[in-house]
């Protein structure tokens, strides 16, 4: 890591707290970090960056910036069943960010790492001529073989999500659309949930051991529930059945729906849901459910795996919708 | 990890195949990798990143850049004497990024996972409307509690340095500066010696046995000697006297320093060595020299650690020299 996080006097003042409470870390002065995985468990990574201007904006609250870079991460070792234990960080950072902006980013880093129980174990700050980019390599444990990984769906398994779909989606349309508000005639708790939702994801950790133990498949929702769970599919040589009206929505996508049925493309297509998409077999279904519940995140099923390939999004007449495109990309 | 590497048809194409040795990548195709540490052995884990225009140039070949990203990381593992495990890989790509700037990218990568037993284990892949970054996640294992960390240096200890000192900061120059190859009357050869230091950095994880038994502290060199073996100082809680003319130089330096002693600074305080500077006790000094000559990396002894605070470098006359600053810093 070459200490680059200990090198500058701010950015170490800022960050070294996020990293007290872990022996491993060093004290973010050493050039790597140590991380011990329990015997019998093994170590899951993952890694997501995001960028100012592509997935957040530049003017976004440097903390809720922290949160959605590092939530990105947790929302995958959830989908995955994994136990969070850390995650180091990459910041890059162009000329003229300020002491408050970096001291509120690790106060939300902090804040979240604490709320995840996934410390800071170190990382990299260099300069950019670019915009701000944030990259974090995440860490969890699981029991040995025990990953949920996207290939294990079986023909007869129910689909669930988590939560509710789209909201971020339409979210992010109300930033970069003026008059969306009115167009979708939402009053200002409902604007405020959606652009809540695309600006900082609850990833759903909390689940993450109820998945482990009875998902044959699952992933998080990030580019799109259609184009995702079509890549669950592809992965698990299966196709799957989704009843478009089984989909969870919020309230104010709900409304969204009412005011512009088209509106349903942007929801199943869009990405930053960051919610789980799984795929339980029928024998599992109740303990899972009772688990879910006993977590308190919501799952609801929406389908069931099928031998044909591919997922379709089948409409109220049971014919397949069509989709313009399928998956959220930024290219 | 959102399997974004996986999204895109080009960069699948080229990447997986890295991957394709390592089961615990799972082909790129899911939303982490699994790595399983063996019994009595933990985690080290390092991150560096590197962005067009800042640690590389925009027109330096693509392969190039893959190895001096991956090589940084590699350094960090090598220093702290653990055994490359594998890594992960974040990519910002602006617009018009091409297939073969990808392509070999991706060759260059894979050449150096394979030289060092290094697998790419997964990765994430953004669109930037700035530079080309790479940040990387790199990660070995060792011996539990065996890490060789910056604060173990002891008072006594012998001051190491592996390969030789200035070169990259040298070949940075000569990029940089028109007629610095005249000036300093290099010819063909010696040129290229600096200039390739620069771009690709020889990480010396073949020492990183010998590291963990024989050495009390250790960092690799990536800011200048001089601020780095301050750092390692600062981290122990000692001091260190360095003999100036026992810092071992390649022959393009050497024929720098007698067309122009000032470049003395430059070579002890630019950056990009990517050498391990390490502290030996007195009575490791043999096999720790004994086991370097074995693998073939050149270690040199070049001071000592005191009680004082901070690293002295000592000219001829056995004054310290001063610096116009200790480190180099892209801020």
């Amino acid at each position: 890591m070459s200490g680059n996080l200990g090198e500058f006097g701010r950015i170490e003042r800022f960050f070294r707290p996020l990293a007290a409470n872990f022996p491993g870390a060093l004290g973010l002065t050493d050039d790597a970090a140590l991380l011990s995985v329990p015997p019998g468990r093994e170590l899951v990574v993952t890694t997501d960056a995001i960028v100012a201007g592509i997935h957040f904006l530049p003017s976004d609250a440097p903390g809720d910036v922290a949160r959605k870079a590092l939530r990105v991460n947790l929302s995958d070792l959830a989908a995955k069943g994994a136990k969070a234990a850390g995650f180091v960080l990459t910041l890059a950072l162009p000329k003229g960010v300020g002491d408050d902006w970096l001291k509120a980013f690790a106060r939300g880093l902090g804040a979240d790492a604490k709320t995840y129980d996934c410390p800071l174990l170190g990382g990299d700050t260099v300069y950019t001529p670019g915009p701000v980019a944030i990259s974090i390599t995440a860490f969890g444990t699981l029991p040995k073989a025990t990953m949920v990984k996207r290939s294990g769906a079986r023909v007869g398994d129910h689909v669930i999500v988590t939560g509710t779909i789209g909201d971020a989606a339409l979210g992010l349309k109300l930033r970069k659309e003026r008059g969306a508000t009115k167009r979708w005639k939402l009053d200002t708790t409902m604007r405020r949930h959606l652009l809540a939702r695309y600006l900082v994801p609850n990833p759903r950790n909390a689940l993450a051991e109820a998945l482990r133990r009875n998902a044959s498949a699952a992933m998080d929702v990030s580019d799109g529930l259609v184009g995702d769970l079509g890549k669950l599919c592809r992965a698990s040589g299966v196709g799957a059945d989704v009843d478009v009206a089984r989909v969870p929505l919020s309230k104010a996508a709900l409304a969204v729906l009412v005011a512009d049925p088209k509106a349903t493309e942007t929801m199943l297509t869009g990405g930053d849901d960051f919610e789980v998409v799984a795929t339980v077999p029928p024998r599992k279904l109740k303990s899972f459910l009772a688990a879910a519940r006993r977590t308190g995140v919501p799952a609801t099923g929406i389908g069931r795996i099928t031998a044909a390939r591919g997922a379709r999004f089948l409409g109220p007449d049971g014919r397949p919708l069509r989709f313009v495109r399928t998956s959220f990309s930024h290219f």
